[in-house]
């Protein structure tokens, strides 16, 4: 399909005489304007031309697909990208997809529309399923959180693995040997890669890990408090759950509660990301503090880059994490 | 400034050939087209041009203007909004305003370049401190949760004053007198209205209001914690907390436990919103559920309405709130 350099060539002036012929006729003599609507009829330069108007005129903007906006740790990766956002002078809007690939796919053509400059994707949805290959090059994207390495793109976000394994030899150094999972969603790389962590961490110790003390769930605070009945019902011989997000640790808390567990000293209870409410728990809960405004910074940092032309290489970026230690961890060593 | 319907008349065509003249100009006979840009050029038909095909080809996305989206009860408003959008068939993209006057005319702005065909704003700002009067009326607004029925476009939300006046006879119902408020900002039309309606409940009952015992605060668990601090620190003879959102009585429940506060049995705390984090407080949260969801669903409808260019009257549409009733309020009428 004919560009707008084709049809200034033709018509023998700038692309920006061609951009303003569609924008701004009355600016051009009658003569110009002629010969470039000729042009661009013999070339058969056509809708794009609304595009490329719009791909010149940049929307400054940027679109932000996020999985679950009432996810306290995914709105402060948002807060970060929007602080990157104002640094870097562009505007942003987020979706939330639902973890919906259609409603992603909307996403996707808002950038082929030019209502938005790029993409960034707080999930581990791989680009290539929601584009054909041939396309994806094309799209400003970045992925956060999840820093799948396997992208064509740059990423952000942890070491899933090295973090989860950090929080296991945590709780086995306070005595713990009998240490029930609550993980979240079974298919999603960040489970799989926070359970190998465990693992590492438990065979590290000598120890052997048991497979019939894992439950899965979705990572909320339901999620996890339907996973921890179930689980404390038929082991009750755990001294701690590894949970596998702080919702999921909170939703434990109140069904160890429900079953009658005095906490900490009755279980040991661990999460993961930080999220404010942790703080306020009762047992102030012990955690994996996953830097949630950083990520979202660098994303934004990573995607102001891609926009401005920079030539660079595919990064993928994995920030430090940190043990934050409350009181929902109790040492059990003297017991 | 000329509209595409002058040009279309002086160029003998429908306004149509004129939009497709501009956006899809090969599909016209170079007579045609010629035709159309000579009135174009004489009638200084300009940049609109662009938005006028924009506008046209309506982007069928809404706008959603958040002050805070890391607040949970904003974003579970959200996910009712996004509900609506899914029945509407529009999309919908949501901007973090951090409460920021520019960023909300960057929204506007969005609209009024038709990037967005409406915007849904969470708040209480009015539209005429964003635009000059005669502007307002061009844009498709709707303002959710602070219903304010002063402005001149539909608003949906509660009734503040008479949701907090119930939860004020629920303590005073349960033998508190000596009642704390933690009110959220002073300068907020919401705090205003639920500060009336503690004001109503205490009047009805007989009671004098103490103007003494009010601290205000951010709606956040940190400016909770603080306030409650602060109030409790220099009147230990209170009975009940009167707080502003569930955030700030999370806060306040951190605050009290520190000062060696048995809760309940030492103070009462009650919550305002409902959000899910209440429920898994300990002591979990006696609070008043505001239909978080169902205003972004009624919210999206108005908009969808506005939209389809229904003409209806300005609504101001309160929806109905009720006493959610669990452990962190005790009757003290035996004491």
């Amino acid at each position: 399909m004919a560009q707008i350099r084709d049809v200034a060539r033709r018509a023998g002036v700038s692309p920006a005489t061609v951009s303003r012929a569609f924008s701004d006729p009355a600016k051009l003599s009658k003569d110009t304007l002629a010969r470039v609507l000729a042009a661009a009829t013999d070339l058969k330069y056509k809708p794009s031309s609304l595009a490329q108007l719009f791909r010149e005129k940049r929307t400054n903007t940027v679109l932000v697909m996020v999985p679950d906006i009432a996810n306290v740790f995914f709105a402060r990766v948002v807060s970060g990208i929007e602080r990157g956002a104002v640094e870097s002078k562009l505007n942003l809007v987020v979706s939330d997809t639902g973890d919906d690939m259609d409603i992603e796919r909307v996403g996707i053509e808002m950038v082929q529309t030019y209502r938005a400059d790029g993409l960034i994707q707080l999930g581990e949805r791989p680009l290539n399923e929601l584009l054909p290959n041939e396309e994806h090059a094309q799209i400003p994207f970045v992925q956060a959180i999840s820093a799948d390495p396997r992208g064509a793109y740059p990423t952000v976000g942890i070491d899933d693995r090295s973090s989860s394994a950090m929080m296991a030899r945590h709780l086995i150094a306070q005595g713990h040997r009998r240490i029930g999972v609550i993980a979240g969603l079974q298919n999603r790389l960040v489970t799989q890669e926070r359970l190998k962590g465990i693992k590492d961490a438990i065979a590290d110790a000598g120890l052997d890990f048991d497979d019939t003390i894992v439950e899965y769930a979705p990572y909320s605070m339901g999620g996890g408090e339907q996973a921890a009945q179930r689980l404390l019902s038929r082991a009750r011989h755990l001294t701690a759950l590894f949970c596998m997000s702080d919702e999921i640790a909170i939703g434990a808390i109140r069904a160890a509660h429900d079953l009658g567990y005095d906490l900490p000293g009755d279980l040991s209870i661990s999460g993961f990301d930080n999220i404010e409410f942790g703080k306020y728990c009762t047992p102030p809960l012990t955690t994996v503090m996953q830097p949630a405004e950083k990520i979202g910074e660098v994303a934004m940092a990573l995607m102001s880059d891609m926009l401005t032309g920079q030539d660079m290489p595919v990064v993928h970026e994995m920030l430090p994490t940190e043990l934050v230690i409350r009181s929902s961890v109790q040492n059990i060593c003297g017991e």
